[in-house]
């Protein structure tokens, strides 16, 4: 029987270090020529094995597979395209398993968050029925880390260290100016439901009143009152106010606060504003503080520039365990990372069911949250400071970054039917 | 005669390296024991001297002024304080002088921008009309890299390699998740009259169809359906579309692009939206492509983790002219950074007079923008390229650059008479 081939494809939104999870699956997959064939990579994700559209990354040098750990976003592309249960999403199961066949396609390696861990378990399952059974194994990413089990996820440590430093320089910034200039600065942060990356800036805080002085966390409705009456006395008390707020942030009648305002040009079309100028408006209105705000948006996900190794690390290793669980006769498992101790910070690599990990939510802990809501505690400053540590630096060429730039050469297509998505 | 003590003042917006140059000043005053007494520094900038609110730097150790070299943001604090004619100004130039005299200062060290310059040229000619002569040596600064005569401006380099990387970095998200997600990003950078950083984004892209795509200048006033017909033909070709834009950036009928926005609040207060939200919300009206944008705000001008290793010796080299001219001498003047050669890239340190600098503004040359106006050209790369070359990263402890801590102890006041600002 001809060994098989591997199949892997990146997942949702993309971070730092995705592309060191590549690259350890397609390093280690070369390391066990007799048991896997070529890696494809799906163009685009999953879509690209629905479409037929699969990147031949034998095709690619060790050079250039290696310069994949120093390289942000996707590489092969990637897409948040859920596949729901069986009965709603037949044909696209079907055409999964159509084309995996048709390339001698053996192992899924699913690079994503938890719908991804849900369509990698779905896979396993629906294969194996099918009569077509497929080694599915998750491998786990994402900056919002609430990917049930594992102890943090790949991807959040590089974003968290980007912000706690961005917030302290910034602070820097604002402090040396606001005698006489800006008060009030707001740092808007990725985070729709969970406040990880929010919580991360509070790092950057060393002794009292030190900034950030206010966090807004999406698990905390905010008083709009007490907050501004902390903005007032921080701004009393050290001359200024740094304040972080995630983008899911909500006001406590349940409103997000990024919908309070609205951006509207001059024909009358309107969006929604951000949170960042909302606060920033409130601020000014009844504070009369000038203010400045930065919204570091695609910026705080894809700062290779500032990777933490710990994540590098962890986002290498998950890769490189995906693959030695598939040959290793393992299946429907995703490689979690096991957290030993603190202090010295310690943490392993255990497979886990991914039945365990899909559909589950990771939601920050409330006892990571200070009691006035603003701040973080000790314990979460324990649970987080190990995840931003150390820095791997790219190799930098004229002053820029030096990332992989791939040949990405599309294996022959076998099938004649088209799919529409 | 005793001789004078020094006094050194940080002047408009700070940057990730101008507390390099005070690092240069400090130390290199303090190589010159025989000739300058102590270091005061300026709590707030010129304030300080206005207010008699002197920093005495002889109480910060070694050390301390050692980490100064990777500090951001301004360790004294800062101020927007532009003396006009004296007849407009008299009672601050008396007060100045009359502060210098109380307190035996005999040298002023006036770190910043064009006003700054003009500042340090009027010290110096009317400390000598007024009987009490003051050596004032101008210390170049801004990220703005307007001033005269020098080839570039500290600060300048670190604020646009950042900017570069970012634009770079987050390209590669965006290019990643284009096919079912977003398509166009803009990122909105600093320059409201001179598009500086914004071409500096340009370096990014090595090969054609490179993002950034479409740099939108202050200089070139924006045809709208010039600039949506390249968007979307960008989109076309390439999958998606990266936009830098000044801050300062207009229309072609002269109105400011972030003026075209309004942000509404729901009580209906309203403020000035961004040139990001107002380029978005009009090609989602136009065009119908998903966006994003992300404004970096302060973060660009205090990224000190990601300094230009160039900018960072240049900065420290002016502070060091800066106190080497005095003590030869030289008075009203500025060193200046000469650029002998592109490549390899040599430069030196050549004294201007403040005269020639003072209230002169250097403006980007037109034949740095290409004919479509929407990039830059190589002669503008052959400039901007050596600007931020190389690294030079700061320590770290925890994740987190470790910055200098100052005690700032307070020189005792000798004059009983406040000073209204």
């Amino acid at each position: 029987m001809t060994k098989k081939h591997a199949f892997y494809a990146q997942s949702g939104g993309v971070t730092a270090v995705i592309n060191a999870s590549a690259c350890a699956v397609i390093e280690t997959a070369r390391r066990y020529p007799d048991k896997i064939g070529k890696v494809y990579a799906g163009h685009n994700g999953i879509l690209g094995a629905l479409r037929e559209e699969l990147i031949d990354t034998s095709y690619e040098s060790d050079e250039t597979i290696g310069a994949l750990l120093r390289t942000p976003g996707g590489a092969f592309g990637s897409c948040r395209y859920k596949l729901k249960s069986f009965e709603e999403s037949e044909a696209e199961y079907r055409r999964l398993i159509e084309v995996f066949q048709a390339h001698n396609i053996g192992y899924f390696f699913y690079n994503g968050g938890n719908d991804s861990m849900d369509t990698a378990w779905k896979v396993s399952q629906l294969s194996e029925k099918m009569g077509y059974p497929i080694t599915c194994i998750g491998v786990p990413k994402t900056i919002d880390n609430d990917l049930a089990v594992t102890d943090n996820c790949p991807g959040f440590g590089s974003a968290a260290k980007y912000l706690a430093v961005s917030i302290k320089e910034a602070s820097h910034d604002i402090a040396s100016m606001c005698d006489t200039s800006t008060k009030v600065f707001v740092m808007e942060v990725m985070g729709r439901h969970a406040g990880w990356l929010a919580a991360a800036t509070g790092l950057a805080a060393r002794q009292d009143g030190d900034p950030p002085h206010i966090i807004i966390f999406p698990e905390l409705p905010l008083d709009r009152q007490k907050f501004l009456n902390k903005v007032d006395e921080t701004v009393n008390n050290e001359g200024y106010c740094v304040i972080v707020a995630s983008e899911g942030a909500k006001y406590d009648d349940g409103s997000f606060i990024s919908a309070s305002t609205t951006v509207i040009d001059s024909f009358g079309h309107q969006q929604l504003g951000g949170v960042a100028p909302a606060l920033c408006n409130m601020i000014k209105q009844e504070l009369g503080y000038k203010y400045h705000y930065a919204v570091p948006d695609y910026l705080q996900r894809s700062a290779r520039h500032i990777a933490s190794r710990v994540d590098v690390e962890q986002a290498y290793a998950v890769g490189k365990a995906a693959v030695e669980l598939a040959v290793t006769g393992h299946n429907a498992v995703m490689p979690a990372i096991i957290r030993e101790s603190d202090l010295p910070y310690r943490w392993a690599i255990k497979e886990v069911p991914l039945a365990k990990v899909a559909n589950f939510e990771r939601k920050m802990p409330l006892d990571f949250i200070s009691e006035d809501g603003f701040n973080i505690t000790p314990t979460c400053r324990g649970y987080l400071e190990p995840l931003i540590e150390g820095e791997e630096y790219p190799a930098y060429l004229n002053g820029l970054p030096r990332f992989a730039r791939l040949r990405k050469v599309f294996v022959e297509k076998q099938l004649n039917t088209p799919f529409e998505i």
